[in-house]
């Protein structure tokens, strides 16, 4: 008995089967579903939603989002009834992904990015900062972040032009101003935030304002950032742009991909100490130009989502519906696990060889970057998280 | 021939006189301007507006700051004719300050905050960095800046809540956690941004996209910021609060403040050139508990809106409307003129004696600051910024 999706996609085995159902928003269609290959526009069906369908015929996220826990929760169940019925609710249609055009499909409160693999940290630090200790006094205690501009959050395949600014290299006698020659990636995960706004969120409450997953790729520019982030931290190196997945995976996907954090080495301070893991076995897969040069894993991150929104609202901080949280760059210990290109060419030193036969340090124009991720879904399974792809454009 | 409003503090010699006419937003009134002591509500008078009346009759200033200088000027020019009248324009309506309740006026889009004291760099650099040079490389050559919580911008009046948070002394084994023993206040002009969305706006294009002016108190937990600022900045120190005024002063009425910004003593990159003076002749106040303990003037500043501007928006990241950006503590030379508490009490070392004979170093629960600030305006008259008032709660 299958459904009346005929999607060979869409099915358990592949990312965007039925138990992965993410949401995002199409251009001219409003907020869809991900199934397989294909989008599911919600107006079309709204009826089937009963007291739902207003969310369902939105705009955008946005009214969802705000809706919180147990609003998403009950949407999930109908829509996992709807996808997998014999037959199709009234009204519903499905479009291939070819065919539709998906917008960033909430809108962005706050954005912080935090900085939470140790791998990352250290290889960072050993490049930033030769003469010191690459993992500074804090880093084990909270996981360090800052906000970056949410207003340059842009949907997967929104172009990336290389952005201008000032850089001074250790023998240059002045700054110098132009594009950027050390444009990178950062591949991170990021949490869409919902729920009643809220201030001093619990590990515990997590679930209640963590909405949805998203892959991230924090565009950066190590030139400008070395040169401007002392003492106040990364501005214009990182503010050009940041790009998220068109399709938001629902946090209740993760169920079966749920694991503790790294023990730190000393206790935690209580707020930060979890009574459920929310440490998620997420595999990661960097492309560059077609070739795959790195596949980091998430599982090795020192700070679960659910730490930080607890210590981003311990002081008393708000988190409304649209705020965005991601996870900082996705290191592991071995070279292919890297999440950055700065740490795969080691700052320049060691290019990396494309399938094509060419060299790469940092990124040229024309260049097309693609970060995909799955995890562990429930009975074998297997959840995907949306791609998130860009390319470089010359500097203007 | 006087004008129908009866107050004699809506006089050119007084800050709030019809050369200011600074924009707010009423609980349960919408968009009104301050004329003296008395709150104008703009909605009863729409129809005086013409064309412009849509926008003045909103429940915020959101739709006037999307509508971009030429409708900024325009509605100036008649708010002017129209409160200088000698008769009343029909339904209009003065109410005492006293009897409203101003609310955030706008929708923040992203907050972001500079550094562009060097008096007030030199301080901190000194007690945060006391092995190394107090002002870092990069500082004479770019606008120091990084971005802060948007969701946390509160209005003048609000309550600030004693942050919890992380905190390590030199002395201390292990960081501690608790409510921050080290609350300051740091002083500052905020630029309320609008027009249409823009990437790369130059310095002479400023007045395009700069709405007006308000006073900011951006509250800092330096023990918190002290322990978690390495490397990415501030975070949790900054994020609880950050305080504007109720009042936005058109950017207009600076015209007679305009000065230029100190000789960097170098050349300057050329995106940072300024074809017109964009320094601004304002002197603040800082209040504590009453006393005036400290009056920093602005004229000092080494960075102007525009460059500031400039800066953060080269690598081609946008501005929106709703956008703020402050332009960091404002410290001078003298000790009076310092900017924060941090700095009038240099890390705790030289205690402050207020008019009652207590003493201060941070902020106690109960203790209330109010920033106000002025600026020369045109023939003789004197311009106004609106306090900036907090009271400090207990932590919770």
């Amino acid at each position: 008995m299958s459904s009346w999706i005929e999607d060979p996609a869409f099915a358990t085995d592949r990312p965007f089967g039925p138990q992965t159902l993410p949401y995002g928003v199409l251009d001219g269609l409003g907020v869809a579903v991900r199934v397989g290959d294909h989008a599911l526009p919600l107006r079309p069906m709204a009826a089937a939603f009963g007291e739902l369908s207003g969310l369902v015929a939105a705009d955008t996220l946005d009214p969802l989002l705000a809706a919180g826990r147990p609003t998403w929760s009950a949407l999930r169940a109908r829509l996992r009834e709807l996808v997998t019925a014999t037959t199709a609710p009234e009204g519903a249609v499905i479009v291939p992904l070819s065919d539709v055009r998906p917008v960033l499909p909430f809108t962005v409160g706050d954005y912080v990015d935090f900085y939470s693999s140790r791998d990352h940290a250290e290889n960072v630090g050993k490049m930033f900062r030769p003469d010191g200790e690459p993992l500074l006094p804090n880093w084990t205690h909270l996981p360090v972040g800052y906000h970056g501009r949410a207003g340059t959050v842009v949907v997967s395949g929104t172009d990336i032009v290389r952005p201008h600014g000032q850089r001074k290299g250790p023998n240059d006698p002045a700054p110098v101003f132009g594009p950027s020659t050390r444009l990178d990636i950062e591949a991170e995960l990021g949490f869409v935030c919902g729920g009643p706004v809220a201030g001093r969120v619990s590990t515990s409450a997590a679930a209640e304002h963590i909405f949805g997953v998203t892959a991230v790729n924090d565009w950066s520019a190590r030139d400008i950032q070395a040169w401007e982030y002392v003492p106040l931290g990364p501005f214009l190196g990182k503010s050009f742009a940041t790009s998220v997945g068109a399709w938001i995976t629902p946090l209740e996907a993760f169920a079966a991909a749920r694991i503790p954090v790294p023990d730190p080495g000393h206790p935690r301070q209580e707020y930060l100490v979890e009574d459920q893991p929310w440490g998620l076995d997420v595999s990661l897969t960097v492309e560059w130009n077609g070739t795959v040069v790195s596949r980091p894993v998430f599982s090795g991150m020192a700070f679960s989502c659910a730490q930080q929104l607890a210590h981003m609202t311990v002081n008393g901080a708000t988190v409304r519906p649209g705020d965005l949280f991601a996870s900082g760059t996705i290191s592991g210990p071995e070279k292919h696990q890297r999440g950055s290109f700065l740490e795969l060419c080691w700052g320049g030193k060691e290019p990396i060889t494309l399938d094509d036969g060419s060299e790469r340090t940092f990124l040229q124009d024309g260049d097309t970057v693609v970060i995909t991720a799955t995890a562990p879904g429930p009975e074998g399974s297997v959840v995907g998280l949306s791609e998130v792809a860009g390319t470089v454009l010359a500097a203007n």
